[in-house]
């Protein structure tokens, strides 16, 4: 069952020749789920190999370009490869109209349903679910509604161990009880606990996308205990002032967002280009929250 | 005296891990003029290591996503950067408007002036020029109003002999009169021809660049002997049919053109998804017309 996010690009607003602006894929259990899609993700996706036509769910934070500039020609591409399954988007209102008016140019009916969904950034809310997982919105703090997203999987069912079933002969209905939680009671009366005929359940993983905010604690209780927190670092510390004014996060405030949430791992990314080397970011981080990463394009990050 | 194109992508609509949507850099002379702007246009002039800055012309054949989903981009990152210079579009009218309903999402006036230059895609006009350069409008034929350009320098003045400025004592008022093709005429009356002062200036070099297109033979005369002929050719001549029904060009029928026109050189790009060997556009071309290239991203062509 995987569970993993590949950076597909990770510059602020000004892409490198190394690093192209934000979009994030995770993989949860072979649903793929695009996060942000910044210019050229389409040519990210195919680099590293990951099929475009798998993606049927999109999740944009805000409407910034580098979030966003790389829908117009995922969206065209789709029509031309032929697309029928609907596709979903789910970002602030503004996003919607931005692509209203934009498709008006294509002169061309999109071949496939682009369903949107849209959501409120100034408080949480479940705006996705299916049997696996689930999908909260973080109302973050920047120049223009944004929000991150949480990804976490639904609690699963106990493992009922085979061996049992042949034992005791359970049927079928009865399996599916257990599964939840019940006790197996015999023929005769006797009562098997749960516990000798199940082992627990693999623990629900989790992810959680801020991109881009000033630190915002009021999300902190949402995101306890988050496996991976990706979460933006646009500035190093020295230059705080500039990230509260911009609406941005230093590196040292990610870090404490990842340690007061505690979360397992911190990937920072959104660096600025006024920055040269990218390795200061993570020491800066680490002096506060030691497993944290500063990542590059086309990196995959698992949860085990 | 540069006068070089660099192709930035050579793809068709969909792109691939190895080429972008349609771009074209022209350095002439250092100046420097973008044709056409698929989307990661700013990403692959920087990964060429092509200063944004020193782009102030951009022309666009037509509003196709694959020729202008980069401009977001790049005029988003002008401003990022602080730009001041005023930069010119030169276009059809619908670009004009397509790019005024996309900025006013951007809800931040640009920081340099942006000037929109209309062409009327029906007939060829002097779109442009300056003390060197001309730059033509070809009309095109495609499923929407399309243009391609055509790009020459203006006629270069002789270069006068330095002896003979020393020899006859020239006045710096008569060796303006004598670049252009006078003949000295000294106090006592004898006249010393041109040709015994000068030597003939350079030839004025040329590039003509066609896509989206069905063959046009109407531009052959306009692009006579140019020395680079960039044609599109999205299809093999297989798929003739299939090219006449959407507006495009096969390999061959672009060979035919730059037979037709006498081109020096020949560059196809612009190649459908489709096809796995791009070799053999070139070898279909070739029997045609044998100096044919086609092109990769990153491929620098120089006029000599």
């Amino acid at each position: 069952m995987s569970f993993e996010v590949t950076i597909l690009g990770s510059s602020s607003a000004l892409p490198t020749s190394e690093r192209f602006p934000t979009a994030h894929l995770l993989n949860a259990n072979e649903r793929f789920f695009l996060i942000d899609c910044g210019e050229g993700t389409q040519m990210q996706l195919r680099r590293y190999r990951l099929r475009l036509g798998k993606i049927h769910h999109i999740f944009i934070s805000h409407i910034h370009g580098d979030h966003t500039f790389g829908l117009f020609g995922l969206l065209s591409s789709y029509n031309l490869l032929g697309r029928e399954e609907p596709l979903h988007i789910y970002g602030p209102d503004l996003l919607e109209e931005m692509l209203l008016d934009h498709l008006k140019y294509s002169r061309s009916d999109l071949g496939y349903n682009l369903l949107f969904h849209r959501i409120q950034c100034r408080r949480t809310a479940l705006i996705y679910e299916d049997k696996n997982i689930e999908v909260l919105s973080l109302p973050l703090i920047h120049r223009v509604p944004t929000c991150g997203f949480l990804f976490r999987e639904k609690p699963r069912e106990r493992n009922i161990l085979k061996e049992k079933i042949t034992e005791y002969g359970i049927p079928v209905r009865q399996i599916v009880e257990i599964k939840k939680g019940a006790d197996l009671v015999l023929t005769g009366g006797a009562v098997i606990p749960n516990a000798e005929l199940t082992l627990p359940p693999a623990r629900p993983r989790s992810y959680a996308y801020c991109s881009d905010t000033r630190p915002n604690k009021a999300i902190l209780q949402l995101i306890k205990g988050v496996d991976i927190l990706y979460h933006e670092a646009t500035f190093m510390h020295d230059d705080a002032k500039l990230a509260h004014e911009t609406f941005h996060t230093t590196s040292r405030q990610a870090a404490e967002m990842a340690k007061n949430a505690g979360a397992g791992k911190l990937l920072i990314g959104h660096f600025s280009s006024r920055y040269k080397h990218i390795s200061e970011f993570e020491s800066e981080a680490k002096m506060v929250f030691q497993n944290t990463v500063a990542v590059n394009d086309g990196d995959v990050f698992e949860v085990d």
